[in-house]
């Protein structure tokens, strides 16, 4: 029996890889016979060049960039197992949680150490760069990932503008010679699943802003600035990007990467699907696992386990899912290519508990459902 | 695919017949295609009247007895589908629940009540008699219950001895002329799962006295009266009781059981077996359920469920177990009969939200065990 768990990770509690590890050794403890595969999935957001990593046998490489206050930090990114593709978490070095509550600001926040680390990926020979960009602190446009990159941004008067959303208005001039001569025959990708345009009620400042730390007199500033970019890269470089769905994404880092390296916005789960070819990696095996630490019916809503779930269905794989909670209505899953559901609790128990045990919890529920499918294997009615 | 249902009940929290209509209803939520019978068990404790008389068909009977202080309380009995085999549990009559602490003493309290709910089976046709008599307030050798059916205790002034422990050691003479009428050509089976000899430190008074509310002093008055009691009826009957294992069981009310009612002490799961025809009824199917409200190692010294795997097992038929807690090192039950074991919790929670949802847990797992099996069907290798 050919088994493929494709496990997201179970927030604040265990990683994407190391829960299909617990599911493995679970299930291997109830038959040797099963053929394991671990090949952990993401959503393009946390957790995402972990699961990558792992499931192409990559490595994570570690490095200090700029924090969204130009503070050093350590950071990291993945190499995947081709050895050519990177995959970059912008939170990793421009991330809000890296900030106390007091010091979220996004008129001064930059994406600068987001554009470090694409440039580390890129000097080290990679030539596609995966980039995830949930958990921003910032609303610069991408302005600081572009000055990372080389690029420059010229006030009236000549001088380059400071980091930070609220020194948009100031940019008068872009020169992205040096940048383009760095991201020549790289291809971007990111991993995107909003739809907000760069400005406007929608837009990154208004939707985003406040919960960055932004005023309400930010927010308006921080929108005009982004406005102004985009004018500017319209004039520059003939580029539409102030309505492109999803420019708004990151305080208007989707927008940058589309304006200043050309990138190509996706839903991040098509993204993972593509890097890890899970279309074939399904089609191979006799069922799958899939799930993450909740599972209700807004599952069905593009989480992570309804992408492996709707593939599976596809080629009428079965699935088991397993998950820490399951929420409201879970049970309308099971038209969803969820062969059934399971949460991994086996007493009453605080949520504290269930995530600091969730490994012994998974691979507890792992052995009892490899005992139930071992009996299966041995009796065609079950 | 034929699917027995042998639950026992979740403790404090929901009984074996409602906990397996619970997983019926969640089975055939998944396919229509099961045919389910549920067949409640137990093992001669609570809950026993209720799991024959579902599993039988039968009906429970209602009437008022005398509780343990002689006071008259709502008590039940049942009478099974074949209309004429009784179950009664002494404690719906001499339960110590029905007393509060402060009146617990085994010095007056009395089986009375028991032998009413005896005479009352009697009297509507019953043939055979199955008594659990865990829970008892009681430490009166079964006298009172004696009393009850027509049984005389004279004390040397020939009046009859008062109710309770207490007494045991006035009686000077015992008449069971109209008693032997009553008990004529009835058979009854006692569930019993203790050891304890009548008297010394292992017996009845020992053993169990402080527990019922008795002193050390009142220990020795209550050991000396069961010593005094089985003396009289190897003198007048000619039964040795006191050292047969089970005598001491609910206050000596074991041992009256054999003396004065030629009652046979059987395991309760035994008789429950027994009643049930469960060997010919787990035969039948593909699969069995089986669980109570917690499960752990300690489950297969006896308890209900295992009984019931045991049975299983010996005729290589699955066995699936649900519980509420799954406890310490459960997967031992796994070389045990229990094929595979799952817990109904399905998030964080306490064991009150537990207690209070079980049904609604139970069928939530129903639905997703019968969808798995469902595929399990469809499929031959799950």
């Amino acid at each position: 029996m050919n088994i493929l768990i494709c496990l997201d990770s179970f927030k604040d509690s265990i990683t994407a890889y190391n829960a299909g590890e617990a599911l493995k050794k679970g299930l291997q403890k109830a038959s040797k016979s099963f053929s394991i595969k671990n090949l952990p999935v993401a959503d393009g957001g946390e957790g995402t060049v972990d699961a990558l990593v792992k499931a192409t046998g990559g490595k994570r490489i570690e490095l200090k960039v700029k924090d969204a206050l130009m503070r050093t930090t350590d950071s990291f990114y993945g190499m995947l197992g081709d050895g050519k593709t990177a995959v970059i978490e912008m939170a990793a070095a421009s991330g809000i949680e890296k900030l106390t509550r007091e010091e979220r600001n996004p008129m001064t926040t930059s994406t600068f150490g987001t554009g470090q680390l694409i440039a580390h990926a890129i000097k080290t020979g990679c030539k596609n760069i995966i980039i995830g960009i949930g958990g921003s602190a910032t609303n610069d446009g991408g302005v600081g990932m572009a000055m990372a990159l080389g690029a420059k941004f010229i006030d009236k008067d000549g001088n380059e503008v400071a980091q930070g959303g609220g020194n948009l208005q100031r940019i008068a001039n872009i020169d992205l010679t040096k940048l383009n001569k760095t991201i020549k025959g790289v291809s971007v990708t990111v991993a995107c699943d909003v739809d907000n345009p760069l400005t406007g009620p929608e837009g990154a400042a208004a939707v985003y802003g406040p919960q960055k730390g932004a005023t309400p007199e930010m927010v308006d500033v921080l929108d005009k600035g982004l406005n102004h970019l985009s004018g500017l890269i319209d004039a520059n470089f003939n580029k539409q990007i102030n309505t492109i769905p999803g420019a708004g994404a990151a305080g208007g880092l989707g927008g940058g990467l589309l304006a200043f390296l050309n990138a190509e916005l996706k839903p991040g789960f098509e993204i993972v699907k593509n890097t890890l070819n899970l279309k074939e990696e399904i089609g191979k095996v006799d069922l799958v696992f899939t799930g993450e630490g909740k599972m209700d019916f807004q599952t069905k809503f593009g989480k992570t386990p309804h992408g492996v779930a709707k593939i599976a269905k596809a080629s009428h794989i079965p699935v088991i899912a397993i998950a820490g909670t399951l929420g409201d209505n879970y049970q309308e899953l099971n038209s969803e290519g969820f062969s059934s559901i399971f949460s991994i609790l086996d007493r009453p128990c605080d949520l504290d508990f269930a995530l600091k045990n969730a490994a012994q919890l998974i691979e507890n529920l792992g052995e009892q459902l490899g005992h139930l499918m071992y009996m299966s294997v041995k009796k065609a009615y079950i």
